[in-house]
């Protein structure tokens, strides 16, 4: 498709869990976005994701200065707000699409950005398609976003190196802290950690240990159906070995059955249904059946807003991604998405290359069976390769007074011009 | 008492839950011994804690390179184990005592370096009257430590500015996480710290927000008796007037009639009892009468291990406090603890002063009133103004290919001597 010839304005929107870097993907786009004034007029982000646009509740991003703008760079979560919303089929709800392309043109909106998973990927596809099925010009580049690293073709989703950075020095520190303790008191600690499909997060435990740092991890993947009986031999092993273990569970591991662990069917005094994490479960288990001492811990959001702790390849990825999004709209694109593409491993080698959203929509990618350990504890080696570089490199804050320094932007509302309301 | 005059070994040894800073208190008795090796010999290391000295399992400290007890700073964890383990009264029993002279007299020791909190104090306290009791020549110095910052005279502890920058730093970043995804998800996001009996370590979550970062922080103190109209009633107007809210929960939040909030009789599908933490009891506690969407998180170890994250103020302190106990040892001082003055908050200035032990030992300090704010959910202006400069200062370790290098020491043990068996 040509490049619009008109001067248009851009619309900029967050989807979905947010994360450490995600922002540093719009510090990309905007500044980018500003250096091009001569085609692309405003960037305006959708106050909460899409439902900003559907709600014609937009933010004038040129209302923050330059150095507002490169602080999101630092800055963990969604600037603008995120949301979980589907777009529905044309067939379905053409309604919604109908209202988009109202507030698009309203507001001479030419260029949609979307910075989300799979789920948005699908949105700004069907978004790209408006032109085609509904005549309005438009053109749409989705910009990778997920801790869950689950989208196809590029080689890694900006977000998940921070989490997995976090995940593997959190282990690391808290396997030093119960080694000092195993003596007399805690064997065994229990760390959760998300990912409910694939265990790309929960791999990232592993890298605690390394050639210079002998800890013994046990991983319990959502891809291994849970075994208790080879899962508590080889914690009694390590403990035996080490005096301790530490063990990285993914919020996601079922059973045999296809059951999740971390549902119990546990009750209160009250008889009412409580819903607990997978890490307690696993460490009663341990508790019951083998007597060590434990300590749990479930990382939650801790672990995909560290910004404090985030990988400098994610950082630099994911502002690189918000650039090259803008690159292509510029090029003319539509209906693509920026991706990571590894040309090297040693030394780490990456550039940006293009997807058709048509390949990434509604595809997840799950963790090689070659990552996992043949006991399926653990992981390979060429897991390791692949995650050693995206985890690479301190990447911190600017701070003050002992805090970091994360930027809350004012986002102005840009004047409405229907007055029409929308309802979700 | 007059320093003894022949040169005598020292023993050193981590008590009680480890810290990120221990290692570093760790590295200044060391360091500072190393330097005065006409006075002190070697520095022996109870392998976890005094466990070694009454089982004879000493490590011998100056087989480590200068460079790894200098990485000894960066490291979180008790580097030689820890234990926990609380000497009897003299009168309860005497064998263990009599055992620490045997152990003591065989490897010359004459120093007595105890590192850790109360409990570690009161027994350090016993050793030093072992001149007087047992007329064996010992000085014996307590370096303090504890992320629960609950020990008398030192104005904070070792060990708790870390934890605190911890929690200020995480829930910062997840009120920001759950800022992102209110509109439509996550309303309210609780964090469990740990503190059973003082409220220290929860007050650091009020940090979280500043006059710079504005964010809606709920806190719950043990000191605090939890009411639950009135928290309920607190969160609702946060979400009404923010969107959504963090809550900070210390373990120890008790109910009017003391039962620990975490304690809910929590049953498994086969009846057996499920030891649950307090988030997941607030956080269901919120679904069920607000019903607002929420996640929850369990720092745990985390919190204390996280060495990446510490206070300069604490690591600095941790090792001058270990520095200082060696030159109050070579100045023939015992029975004493250095300690932490204050001598200015702005800017923050402290120096190290000497609190007699028997004045340390058994004595917790809790959070004075004047911390909390009147409705009990919050800190004070007076609060903010002391926790501040425990926080500041950022002090990363070496990273090598993404992770932290933290130094796992060879622990070569000192032949033993005695060869007689102790039954703990």
């Amino acid at each position: 498709m040509a490049r619009t010839s008109a001067k248009k304005n851009a619309f900029y929107a967050q989807s979905g869990g947010v994360t450490a870097v995600i922002n540093a993907s719009a510090c990309g786009v905007i500044e980018t976005a500003r250096k091009h004034k001569d085609v692309i007029g405003k960037v305006y982000a959708g106050r909460n994701g899409i439902i900003g646009a559907l709600t014609e509740d937009l933010i004038d991003t040129s209302k923050e200065s330059a150095r507002n703008i490169a602080a999101l760079r630092h800055t963990p979560s969604g600037a603008f707000g995120s949301c979980r919303y589907k777009l529905k089929s044309l067939e379905e709800n053409r309604r919604e699409y109908e209202r988009l392309i109202e507030v698009f043109e309203a507001h001479n909106i030419g260029y949609f950005f979307y910075n989300g998973g799979g789920d948005s990927a699908d949105t700004c596809l069907k978004v790209s398609q408006l032109s085609k099925t509904m005549g309005y010009p438009i053109q749409a580049i989705h910009v990778p976003k997920t801790v869950d690293n689950d989208l196809p073709i590029t080689d890694n989703c900006p977000g998940f190196g921070s989490v997995a950075k976090y995940i593997a020095v959190s282990t690391r520190e808290a396997s030093f802290d119960v080694a000092s303790m195993a003596k007399t008191s805690t064997k065994v600690f229990v760390l959760e950690v998300m990912g409910r499909h694939a265990g790309w997060i929960a791999a990232a435990g592993g890298m605690a240990a390394s050639e210079d740092c002998d800890l013994p991890i046990v991983i319990l993947f959502p891809e291994v159906p849970f075994s208790q009986t080879r899962f508590l031999a080889t914690v009694k092993e390590k403990v035996k070995r080490y005096g301790y273990v530490s063990v990285v569970v993914s919020e996601g591991v079922r059973d045999r059955s296809g059951k999740f662990l971390a549902d119990q069917g546990l009750k209160d005094a009250f008889g009412h249904a409580q819903l607990g994490g997978v890490a307690p479960v696993v460490a009663n288990l341990i508790r019951d059946k083998l007597g060590y001492k434990y300590h749990w811990a479930v990382a939650d959001y801790l672990q995909r807003a560290a910004r404090h702790l985030a990988s400098k390849t994610d950082v630099d990825q994911a502002y690189a991604l918000g650039k090259a999004a803008v690159e292509m709209a510029l090029a003319g694109k539509n209906a693509v998405m920026p991706a990571i593409i590894r040309t090297s491993n040693k030394p780490y080698r990456w550039k940006i290359g293009e997807a058709r959203l048509s390949r990434v929509a509604n595809v997840e990618k799950m963790m090689p069976k070659s990552f996992i350990s043949r006991d399926g504890f653990g992981i390979t080696p060429k897991c390791r390769e692949y995650l050693e570089p995206l985890i690479r490199g301190e990447d911190y804050p600017p701070y003050r007074n002992g805090m970091p320094r994360y930027v809350q932007l004012r986002n102005l509302p840009v004047p409405r011009k229907l007055n029409t309301d929308f309802k979700l």
